[in-house]
């Protein structure tokens, strides 16, 4: 290349940085190119538009997409530091061929990037930091009143979950019936139907811009907030109202496109094929294969993605486009040996997304007791697996604000306890897994000489120091090892240190009791749990 | 053709139906061709022998075998009535093209067919009559001597087993070290080891038919006792004794095919492609899906195929080569709900065919009480999947015969309650399934009208009528319903009847109780069941 040549492309690439995008952008956020330029077709889907974007030996092709009022953008969240260059590709010719570059720069405190799986049955930030899930569930908060949405993320910010399950579109059910102010495609008509009732007739060509950068805010209103949003993208509470729930495969696959595209670049993003997607009449298997296709292919990122069914139904999670099992059950956590059985069998990360929530309905689904709920999330994690928790509590009628389906603010009493147990996971060495699956149903291990013992609804006035020899993937425990014991009250949220020395005796007939048989006191309530580390 | 053709051809074949096979077969029995034929070369590996079998639109194509002493075979099992013509295609000149036929004739009392994967959690005779597999397991019980093989035929016939688990290689396991007299390979030569110890070089390219005629004899003996063989082709008990856990793959698939060539006619057996496949170091996870799919692919009657790990190890049964899934865990059999879950996770029918023994061994795998392995059973039944029965009781030392490593003679006590569980299994007009998974852990369904209770371990001292809405698969239980109730006691094994009618009443929060609340007494033991059917 000539010095000539080479200047004039430098030259270029500063007008397009300070044109097109910012300079500099904090690894895993977002770099975001703006055009505006008119075009007379139908610009969502007449328009080619991307660009490649390239960092030493990576590269990046990265789809842009129409944001109305004659605005295209594209949207890049950085992996890597450095000098990220770039080219556009477009039928555009006024867009096509453009270039520049940026500076990914380190990112600051609380930016750790998307959550990935990491040793098989775990999450990890892409920055290495371990990623627990503990996550609840708000299904149509983004399609409620402004003041429901603030009263929300106001309710989040005080709890502990760093995970919420809400849908993209919005939700026609039994208790949540409101009508949203935003639609996600432009509306073609207005008829009236046989009984008078407003039907929306869409324009499936075309998107509404407003529903999405609506989506948008409320999305990276959550990252700042340090929760991950799973992203519901298809489910079946539509009953006709809208019919999103039965558009055909070409507009369905449009739309995921354009969910990449616009959200793609947002770390926090997950995607949820479908809530309860066997209930999803008009679809088959098949499209629900193609949808899992279309995002595990199209997706740069590859964000985590997974399908959710109705009670225990199960999709073939086996599939490598599932990252990890996100299941509606009762029965895992029903015990910490059937939630560790899931493990087993899948060899991904297990969340119960679903087993019912705490709250006052007739619906057996939605009136667990708060001690329940808190202690089927126990009995998930004890076993390495995760629980997303939900409530629904009803107290005048129908039209009240039930945080399960539109967030506002919890009534209830497990959500409390989110703080309490995500503390104690993350304090561990390593994510927990049962210690001697099948054969001892309480305790878990996060590595040599950490256990977490949870004794669920067993009561118990007293408790022999003893462990298994068998220590999940870690090595045996072995005599001579030197413990203390933590008592911890999962409801009551309290930790006591036993002021005690254990040492293990040799193995007895695959355990290690106290060598001198010491034993403590339990206080005969249920939910209580045991922290016992090593002294080194 | 003309008539002279075809009186040539007619005239062939009456030759050759004297000369090769029988003239009439049962259907489901074998159609044996043997050929006499002298070959200067390798008959194991250089002699192609196959025969073409057509009975109107069906046709199989059937590879034969060298059975040693200059003998060729080949066997048939005709799935349909009527003639078969078959001609053979060999590269021994002789015996290439010869033609004939036979007839299939109708099945004869205790002749049910092949078990083939019926209603996707179930079994099914080719006849169609149902078949529920109440196993129990032998491993090498066909490598001892002939009186504890006499023996172990004997104590089969007291039992009320239908299907064995059992090995083609010998074993050598810390309590059965007995050195066989036949071995499935060719001896080359004897060496010696360093500790003076004989060590057989076996040649690989040349089975010992004797092995396998054995083989055959006892599939032949099992299937007359109508039990069904599930084969188990690879195991991980050799440990450098004989080195058939650790042949190249060019000598397992040879292996597999001549397995497939001489038992595949035979209508009683299973394919297990292994014991605990996790501890067969020598093979990888791409070894065992070869195994599969060489099965798979190779079997012409798709005789039903699985794999067996050890305890908590999953295969990806979700594989279309696996019939059905073969687990060794004791998680699932904790209760009914967790037995279900695997329903719902893998579509085939389930089979927990280890979930440790009845015994009095050291290592906990084999040391349940009797109860607890008839509970176990009771636990896996009610959900609608299967569980495998074993015993191993040792009074004096490793010599022992103890039943699931040897055969002989059943010493314990769960093994005389299989006939009783497998009557009331048989009598149901369904097979069953849990009629409320994850919220009723006690009660399973057959069809409309017609209920299982398995109470476990819970001790009542009554039981007020009340069954749940939800009915599985079926339609939902309604009121004015009339049933009768029979108490069972799956240990004792007694069955009493209760001198009363119960009327369903209208749901109540799920549940459907007797319209005057009537209650049974019952006994305030464990392992009762109750058996529930609609009076029409």
């Amino acid at each position: 290349m000539t010095a000539k040549k080479a200047f004039i492309i430098f030259s270029l690439c500063i007008i397009h940085l300070t044109t097109f995008g910012q300079s500099k952008v904090e690894q895993w956020k977002r770099f975001e190119m703006t055009f505006n330029q008119t075009f007379s077709g139908n610009a969502f889907t007449d328009v080619q538009l991307q660009a490649t974007f390239s960092s030493s030996d990576t590269t990046y092709i990265i789809k842009g997409f129409y944001d109305g009022n004659h605005t295209f953008k594209i949207r890049f969240m950085p992996p890597k530091l450095g000098v990220w260059n770039y080219t556009v590709q477009s039928n555009l010719e006024k867009l096509h061929n453009k270039k520049g570059s940026f500076e990914c720069v380190k990112a600051i405190s609380g930016n750790h990037g998307t959550v990935k799986v990491a040793n098989t049955y775990d999450f990890r930030y892409a920055d290495g930091k371990p990623y627990y899930p503990f996550g609840t569930t708000a299904y149509a908060w983004t399609h409620m009143s402004k003041a429901i949405q603030e009263e929300t993320l106001n309710s989040l910010k005080k709890a502990g979950f760093n995970k919420i399950r809400m849908c993209v579109f919005p939700k026609n059910y039994d208790l949540v019936r409101e009508e949203p102010e935003l639609y996600p495609f432009e509306v073609k008509k207005i008829e009236k139907d046989t009984k008078g009732n407003e039907v929306r007739i869409w324009d499936f060509e075309k998107f509404n811009p407003a529903f999405f950068q609506h989506l948008e805010k409320r999305v990276a209103d959550l990252d700042a907030l340090g929760i991950e949003a799973d992203l519901i993208l298809f489910h079946p509470y539509d009953k006709g109202r809208w019919g999103f729930d039965a558009m055909p495969n070409e507009v369905n696959v449009r739309y995921l496109e354009y969910m990449l595209a616009r959200l793609g670049s947002y770390k926090n993003v997950w995607w949820s094929l479908a809530n309860e997607w066997d209930y999803l009449k008009s679809k088959t298997v098949k499209d629900w294969d193609l949808f899992a296709e279309t995002m595990a292919q199209k997706d740069p990122y590859k964000h985590l993605c997974s399908i959710h069914g109705a009670s225990s139904t199960y999709y073939n999670y086996f599939k490598p486009e599932f990252s990890h099992v996100s299941i509606q059950d009762e029965i895992p956590v029903g015990n910490p040996s059937a939630a560790g059985l899931l493990r087993n069998i899948y060899h991904k990360p297990i969340i119960s997304d679903e087993v019912g929530y705490e709250g006052n309905l007739k619906s057996r689904w939605g009136r667990y007791s708060p001690e329940e709920m808190n202690h089927l999330v126990w009995n998930g994690v004890i076993a390495g697996t995760y629980v997303t928790h939900g409530e629904c509590y009803m107290f005048k009628d129908k039209t009240d604000i039930i945080f399960w389906g539109k967030g506002g603010t919890f009534r209830g009493e497990s959500w409390k306890r989110t703080p309490f147990i995500r503390k104690i996971v993350e304090e561990c060495p390593n994510s927990l897994q049962l210690s001697d699956i099948g054969r001892d149903n309480v305790t878990a291990t996060a590595g040599d000489g950490y256990y977490i013992i949870y004794f669920g609804k067993q009561m118990n006035d007293s408790w022999f120091f003893n462990l298994p020899a068998k220590n999940g993937s870690y090595k045996k425990l072995s005599a001579g090892k030197k413990f203390k014991v933590e008592i911890i009250d999962t409801w009551e949220m309290k930790i006591q240190e036993v002021p005690l020395v254990f040492e293990t005796a040799k193995e007895n007939d695959y355990r290690l009791f106290d060598k001198d048989l010491q034993k403590i006191r339990l206080p005969l309530k249920p939910y209580i749990a045991l922290r016992i580390t090593e002294i080194k």
